[in-house]
């Protein structure tokens, strides 16, 4: 990349790592029997799935109905929207080529019911499940409310039962390998349960789950069909604290121009915001709130974080950054530092392109 | 509008509430004597632009040199660029129509240097003024810093200078009207002095306050010459907990699909997450995290908020709203909801077009 025609603020994307990224989960999945069917809602991009395709890939997960258009288009036949079915998008659904396999979730015997009543195609049913991160999906032991959907599933022209599937998403709240431990044992044993249950029944039924910290923390999946991470394409500095991934391991990076400097303060003003990065933050060991890392960029990339140097306050367009000494002397404004997004998928949301640090442009899809 | 066609989330704006925003705050800068320069970064379009034009506003404040453009594209032909000059963006600024007149933010002895000897026609500056918020602008009694700007703008061939800008941010962060009374007294005190020390070399100088809270709650602004809020043409729910706004003056809403409802924790679930509300939050009471108050929709917008129906978890496109038991009675999967934003700026930035309550579509700047 040129960093001298960046002037506004930029997401960059590191390929190699990327790629990396994509082959090490390909890899793992490989060496536990699992599938990958990556979740694709953290890049949102006909390009980067293409790397995903180059692997071997062939299904994917998304989190919208839009989503789902989008890499259908792009060529993806075998889409599963982990997101409860909104029946307002009923026509859309029925929309879809033929040829498309897609899979929906359902939480609710009444969204099956209208699904076999609307539904003009056939498609697979994930039933969420909620194993205590209280976002959505069945509660795992409501046997009656699992048992509903299944009867409507076993009557129905269109529906298939794929599978359960699972989101433990509280392990983003917490850090370290026994603390994510802890939360993937209860929703395996949950899984496992549920496989006893109702495999006698459905003897092809496949269980998922879908955090990237579960899976990139771990390297067996016992009971496990699918995997279905998304932010391990890029990780980011949550997942860095989480102890999912290294700082090196980071893809993503938002140039920000500098465009002042508080000596009293020690921090520096850059041209990038919460449109640029979203508000998502993690707490510093102070109870102090942190947007993103800041680091210095060469012409391929950027160098390693380090902690002191991070993002304090975000308003709609200004960042400010609370520095070290050599940090702060090193920087004066016009320059272009890296600010290493706390979330990169919702950084990736904001951006809506990417920049490689070897000078491409990589478009995503339009909301 | 006709909500059976709204199938995914979408922000619905009233036209009514949103002019009779606008009309407020231009009736209260006449009254007051001041002048009304607007911030356009919060609705960031042709079109509500145009109901300002209407009610008479000529000059205008954003927050990005890519907003100006926009604006100036759209025929303003005043335009303040409230955001400490980026160097890196000289070659655009250079590029404007000359009949466009353009005033920038300076904060350093050294932009003011690279101005002199990089821009090809004539600005106004403002020198933008911390005092006590702590994120940009050259504190308050530096005058030593001051004096260095001014001696360049007094040599310089392009730059004249316009006054000193402040914006008190940090009246976002209290509740209530004494507390935002305390923060707008040291501004004024602040404003006050510099007009002592600069009014004799530079008897034309304006000095502007920029914060929706002390523009809406005051009906004076003594010792101000322009005010330039932004927020107050949609407000939300951060401005109606600090007293700067009623329920009943928030113009914007999101309309989100609900998919889920659990019975278990009373909650509901909906189609509508940070990509689309923003990650910003209030704390309730509790220190609970609030993300946006929930309400029923009629066919020509919603109804008042009850605080008991709250946003209470929001990720990528999930929101999880906590109700009280008659909301949750009330909603059913397919209804849709409305989600009255807790920052509106950040909302509309990524939602990036409105629908109004009667039914028109209104488009934003693209970034």
């Amino acid at each position: 990349m040129k960093p001298e025609l960046i002037t506004q603020p930029t997401l960059l994307l590191d390929e190699t790592r990327c790629r990396q990224n994509i082959r090490a989960m390909i890899q793992k999945a490989k060496k536990s029997g699992t599938r990958l069917i990556p979740h694709f809602k953290t890049h949102q991009s006909e390009e980067i799935g293409r790397w995903f395709k180059n692997e071997g890939i062939e299904s994917i997960t998304v989190s919208s109905v839009k989503m789902a258009a989008y890499f259908a288009e792009c060529g993806w036949k075998d889409i599963t929207i982990a997101f409860p079915f909104n029946l307002r998008e009923i026509k859309i659904i029925n929309s879809f080529s033929s040829d498309t396999n897609l899979a929906l979730d359902v939480i609710h015997a009444e969204t099956a019911a209208f699904l076999n009543e609307h539904l003009t195609r056939k498609a697979d049913v994930l039933i969420e499940i909620d194993a205590g991160y209280a976002r959505t999906g069945v509660l795992h032991n409501d046997y009656t409310a699992i048992d509903a959907i299944l009867s409507l599933i076993r009557i129905s022209d269109v529906l298939s039962f794929y599978g359960f599937y699972i989101h433990p998403g509280h392990t983003y709240d917490v850090s370290g390998l026994e603390a994510v431990q802890k939360i993937r044992d209860e929703s395996l044993s949950a899984l496992h349960n549920l496989r006893n249950r109702y495999q006698h029944d459905w003897p092809n039924m496949s269980i998922s789950v879908g955090d990237t910290p579960g899976c990139a923390m771990f390297d067996e999946f016992p009971g496990i069909d699918d995997i279905r991470p998304g932010n391990f394409v890029f990780f980011d500095v949550m997942q860095q604290q989480i102890g999912a991934c290294d700082y090196d391991e980071i893809a993503v990076a938002l140039a920000a121009p500098v465009t002042g400097k508080s000596e009293s303060r020690n921090e520096i003003l850059v041209y990038g915001g919460a449109i640029h990065l979203s508000r998502d933050f993690i707490k510093n060991d102070d109870d102090s709130l942190n947007f993103g890392l800041a680091a210095q960029l060469h012409s391929d990339g950027w160098y390693r974080p380090d902690p002191g140097n991070y993002v304090r306050k975000l308003s709609q367009e200004h960042g400010v950054i609370k520095c070290t000494p050599d940090f702060f002397d090193s920087v004066n404004p016009g320059d272009l530092i890296a600010i290493l997004p706390i979330h990169s998928c919702l950084t990736a949301d904001c951006m809506k392109q990417y920049l490689t640090t070897s000078g491409k442009i990589i478009t995503m899809m339009n909301r």
